[in-house]
């Protein structure tokens, strides 16, 4: 199945949320991972221009937002709902890490459409709503300090939902640089031993120690194929100075 | 070493940052994952009453915070930085994810000093503040809209460090339920079988495929000790209702 699909199975579930704001903050989180089908469960204030302003780029979930009276509605056609739990609660509910539940979710997604679950601002999911969740999900936190903001906590699961379906991929240029051949870094290795003795920092007699710490300082360094010719360039420079250099 | 030495050696460094409520949120979200140490270079705006006012239980780490003139002065005494990167960059620092950027971090902040580098909200870090980093991170995010807000950033580069430092482990409570023994188990499956026969639902000649699925449902359930007894009680009265009953 194509990764979109994977996504496009997944909705995040808001209720009762009481701040605008956070909804708004909630989406440009969930757009920023790949997510976009936005379900809210009787929110106080929605539409509302604060949650506009906070989406910034994301104010298209919340136009296409789908705004329900009841949990139990939010969730029709999930075949799984992962309940979102900041507290410790005296509950037989399987309880995992975002991480693990981020996987979980992930592998029923593949087929059939879930949902990730989000309670208030202040309390949480009440224990009607977790009874909707098949597995509760809680974002390890400082027991002194776990009060997340909701759409931190909405960013943190939706971060681990992308990273379970893309494995963590960068989507980014490689093209940009040259990594340096064997053949140069040789060459580049054999050119400042060359000028090591020629300087007096090397014992020609004895130059082995001393000069393979200086090649692993460079291994590591991965150089590319312009840096080998800069490194020559100063190489060549230091025994031979330019004359008459104005600088 | 203890594991609170390593979140005292982790600090985060935001640069140029505009928007002071994003200071407040950047604390509070330090503080839900266990740090502590922020540094400001140049904050257009604090302190700020609404950095303070988003910080809310985090406020101490804005009275704590380190404001300097540069990122080469946030940095004192740091062994590692690693700058957080949310643009492609055609410069030859080698970039990682974050999850991989928080365990190098993690290995070294074990005993030395390390920062997390955030650049400005508009255009993140600057080539110069590049060149004072070792590595850079990235957060996978929608190519199509990458525009992770800078506390959003900062909650999921800190929740990855203390997933990192806890290898994701929940501070919650076990003892709150007690599973069910096998004996208590097979007593059950034992009853269920019998009063399934009892009901004409299984065939007593040939019960046994269709036991093993059930029982297979109960297995996977994982029943405590208390809902066996429940479930006991229901198929005692689905065989001998209870006479006269009122309702």
């Amino acid at each position: 199945m194509d990764k979109q699909n994977i996504f496009n199975n997944i909705r995040v579930v808001l209720c009762q949320t009481s701040h605008p704001g956070n909804i708004g903050s909630a989406a440009r989180a969930m757009k920023t991972m790949g997510l976009q089908h936005l379900y809210l469960v009787n929110p106080l204030h929605f539409p509302d221009p604060q949650a506009t302003s906070l989406a910034t780029g994301a104010a298209d979930l919340l136009e296409n937002a789908t705004v329900c009276s009841s949990l139990s509605e939010a969730l029709t056609g999930c075949a799984f709902a992962i309940g979102m739990s900041a507290r410790k609660r005296q509950i037989s509910h399987e309880l995992v890490n975002v991480r693990e539940g981020a996987a979980r979710a992930v592998q029923i997604a593949a087929s059939q459409p879930i949902a990730l679950v989000f309670g208030t601002e202040m309390s949480g999911l009440s224990n009607a709503e977790l009874d909707c969740c098949q597995l509760l999900a809680m974002i390890p936190a400082n027991p002194e300090y776990s009060s997340l903001n909701l759409a931190a906590a909405v960013q943190v699961m939706s971060y681990e939902i992308r990273m379970a379906i893309t494995e963590g991929r960068l989507e980014v240029d490689t093209t940009a640089t040259e990594l340096a051949t064997n053949e140069a870094l040789e060459g580049f290795y054999a050119h400042l031993e060359d000028t090591l003795i020629k300087i007096g920092y090397l014992n020609p007699s004895a130059p082995k120690k001393l000069s393979e710490r200086i090649r692993r300082i460079y291994s590591r360094a991965k150089l590319e194929k312009e840096e080998v010719n800069l490194l020559r360039g100063i190489l060549t420079l230091s025994v031979t100075p330019k004359k008459h250099t104005k600088y």
